[in-house]
């Protein structure tokens, strides 16, 4: 191929991803408005305008000519530049990947996952899982459909677990997963329970935006406001949104919103010239969930960052840090610590993997459910609204989500040890100095957007790849003072 | 044409319009974000997200498809059901307008009004015409052109009105204005212009939601929040936004809530079952105008509203009364009161109608504004910022818009003067009992949508057509007790 018409190609793939990327940032915007301002009866208009958007989304990245010219680039590499080599062969694989799924499957799919959310949302309501029932149902039987589309090689479930962390599969998930939890087990049974209770009060108003303002944000590129769920969302390049939910007399506003604003500092690193790309990204869930992990966990719950923002509140140092810090066990994944938190997603990994191959299916789940948590909790639900309810992920489709929070705080530990190792990181936080550990993650993992796949670059890194020892050595140092 | 063809086609246009409604919702998604919750570095990118919706809208707005079966509907039009005949005569001429202009120049236009738009930010704020001076140019060129490719019968004006009022001429204008000038400068020269300055101070917090309450809107489909223009956007069927902006110790945000909620109710009341079809709209602008007006001045202004609403207020009911309605000559529009309004409006309209058939040009705008001001309103503006830069319109190349205000007054005062023959207004609002004209507004106007035009409504409900008497008396009546 002429260098000429390569850059013709080029030229035509970057319009297409360009066209791709605003229409997702517009769908975004969708979203952040109907968690935030949007007026209640404003729902179904919502609802269609979401998903026509998804539509033309999903048109443009099955257009036949895409797929030509991307096809034609990607057997042009060796003449391609070294990141066109890479864009190419990312996004042929997010096409192929795509195109895998026949459009009535899509159809169907989209159709099962927005009753099932709407059930979804009833049955937590009225704690009964037989409204879910039916709906998940359609939902796990499409999902084992999906994966057989995808077809990738090994067990059924790598199929979707790949459309969150790219290239991982179910054994190195349970291999890892064994390890985490026995020794997280282990950490649990010495660390003393703590049924902590700090009325947390604060010295000023909008601390959210106090410590976003310590961490080193302006407010010129990004907004905080409140929603039921925190979540992070890119809206366009310098326009990156956070929400944290009210909940006063506790620390949760505070923590919430430094998770979040590791996942903002993220997506507001990513270089320009990428955002337009399908290499203007994060390499996979389970990185994006370590930006934030980082800082909430492994940097803000640290008694040097107490030491230096305990100023802001009526509370002592001591109180604030046992507080941030309580270890004690519940049946909600969301309101869990440090410790019990991964043991949550492994007891959702492996249901899923079990509902994915057939072992099991949903009639089982609410008694697996609770005889799980019972085992590896130490404590049953109080109800389904409070076990297998308690989680939207299902209801939306999305199998092989969870794994992803987990490796987040194992990826999360293994920079922070690394990031240890280059500089002294309790002294700087300590005098409220954020400046050199932004700029470190930047460096390492922000700047590279989805260049490198989360094995590649926590290799690059830390010269190694996923290691959970890390992470376990983090907490016993921490709860053992190993 | 076959039954069956005739409802196979109906069902493909009503999803093309369905899908322009979502899109165009969507835009004003983009829109109001843009001018309340967005991060000041969003810019950019909403740039391009705007300029992209547009781009789809505009192909699927002239896609060749559409155009077809509309125009085999259009003529089996003695097949059709009544409703769904004026829905294709309307959707009809739309596409005819729209297919018009060629796509080069559609693009050219685009890129001339966001040139401006620009310079006319920076020209305002720099008090520096002409750095505006050869956008504007550029605009008036194009607009110019664009009135040559829709080349409706008589002056060339009449194609750019009609974008804002379906039908209207310029020779009809002019006979309106002409008359409402010279009435109006009458009433003015024995009216005396006081230099009003009350200190408004509110009893509550929220007054904005307060006095949306009390004219009957719930906050399940509507929104209020802060802009530096005040407007009103419609995002979905239920979902209506208004905005205000912050101006304490004056009444401002209160009138212009209540000209927004006006526009608000009338978004809200349009039938459900075309808010997806071109029906789903306003008649035309000055009909729009008119049901903010309504509220702002005719019902809000008066003396019986503020007998009622002064409680709220530590002023007494005179003071208010005498602010709401203080008469004082301003250079700027928007700050003008009920009688030097209008002659802001003609002063416009008499420009824009020389600019479009070429009788003067761009250089001589800002001598020509300055005379005509200090000749119709009696004084000159102290510099161009609040002379001829003072409005965004003619920026976004919107000529013909400007007549609209004033129509709107117009209709305003016919409306008003057909609903005191048909109920005690007055006695009503002294009570604080908006219900039954809520309710009449929207039978005689809102319900009907955009089946009829303006000069088509305003005859049915008063029983004739456009007729500026009405607005002359009504002021007569209110500022000389005739």
């Amino acid at each position: 191929m002429s260098e000429k018409k390569i850059e013709e190609y080029l030229e035509k793939v970057k319009n297409y991803q360009k066209e791709l990327s605003l229409l997702s940032e517009i769908s975004s915007l969708l979203g952040w408005d109907e968690a935030t301002y949007m007026p209640e009866k404003g729902q179904r208009s919502r609802a269609e305008q979401k998903a026509h958007i998804e539509k033309i989304i999903h048109n443009k990245m099955n257009s036949e000519e895409l797929w030509e010219y991307t096809k034609r680039l990607k057997n042009a590499k060796e003449k391609l530049k070294k990141r066109d080599k890479i864009m190419i062969k990312k996004l042929y694989r997010d096409l192929w990947k795509s195109r895998q799924l026949p459009e009535k499957f899509v159809e169907e799919f989209s159709r099962a996952t927005s009753k099932g959310f709407n059930s979804w949302q009833k049955a937590k309501k009225e704690n009964d899982f037989n409204i879910f029932k039916p709906h998940l149902k359609k939902i796990v039987e499409l999902s084992r459909k999906k994966s057989e589309y995808i077809n990738l090689p090994g067990h059924p479930y790598n199929s979707l677990i790949d459309d969150f962390e790219e290239g991982m599969t179910t054994k190195k998930l349970e291999s890892t997963f064994k390890d985490l939890k026995k020794e997280l087990m282990k950490i649990i049974e010495k660390t003393e329970k703590e049924n902590v209770n700090v009325k947390i009060n604060y010295k000023k108003r909008n601390m959210k935006k106090h410590i976003a303002k310590e961490l080193g944000f302006s407010l010129d590129n990004l907004r905080i406001d409140i929603s039921s769920h925190p979540f992070t969302t890119t809206i366009g390049n310098e326009d990156v949104r956070i929400t944290t939910k009210r909940e006063d007399g506790t620390l949760f506003p505070i923590t919430s919103t430094i998770h979040e604003l590791g996942h903002a500092l993220h997506d507001l690193n990513i270089p320009k010239k990428e955002k337009y790309t399908v290499l203007g990204d994060s390499p996979s869930f389970g990185i994006s969930e370590s930006q934030s992990r980082i800082w909430e966990n492994n940097i803000c719950k640290s008694r040097s960052f107490w030491k230096y923002f305990s100023k802001n509140f009526n509370n002592n140092l001591e109180e604030l840090y046992k507080e941030a810090n309580a270890i004690k066990p519940t049946t909600i994944r969301i309101k869990s610590d440090e410790l019990y938190y991964c043991l949550h997603i492994i007891l959702r990994f492996e249901l899923e993997k079990e509902l994915i191959e057939g072992k099991i299916e949903v009639e089982e789940l609410p008694r697996l459910w609770n005889e799980k948590t019972k085992n590896i909790i130490g404590m049953k639900p109080k109800n389904n609204k409070e076990g297998i309810l308690q989680d939207v992920h299902w209801s939306l489709g999305y199998f092989g989500y969870f794994p992803s929070y987990a490796l987040g705080s194992i990826y999360a530990s293994q920079l922070y040890s690394q990031m240890k190792k280059e500089m002294n990181i309790d002294k700087k936080v300590e005098k409220g100095e954020f400046k050199e550990i932004r700029e470190w993650l930047k460096e390492k993992i922000h700047k590279h957007g989805r260049k490198y796949n989360a094995e590649e670059i926590i290799n690059n890194v830390c010269g190694e790849g996923l290691n959970q020892k890390k992470y376990i050595k983090y907490l016993e140092k921490k709860y053992l003072n190993k």
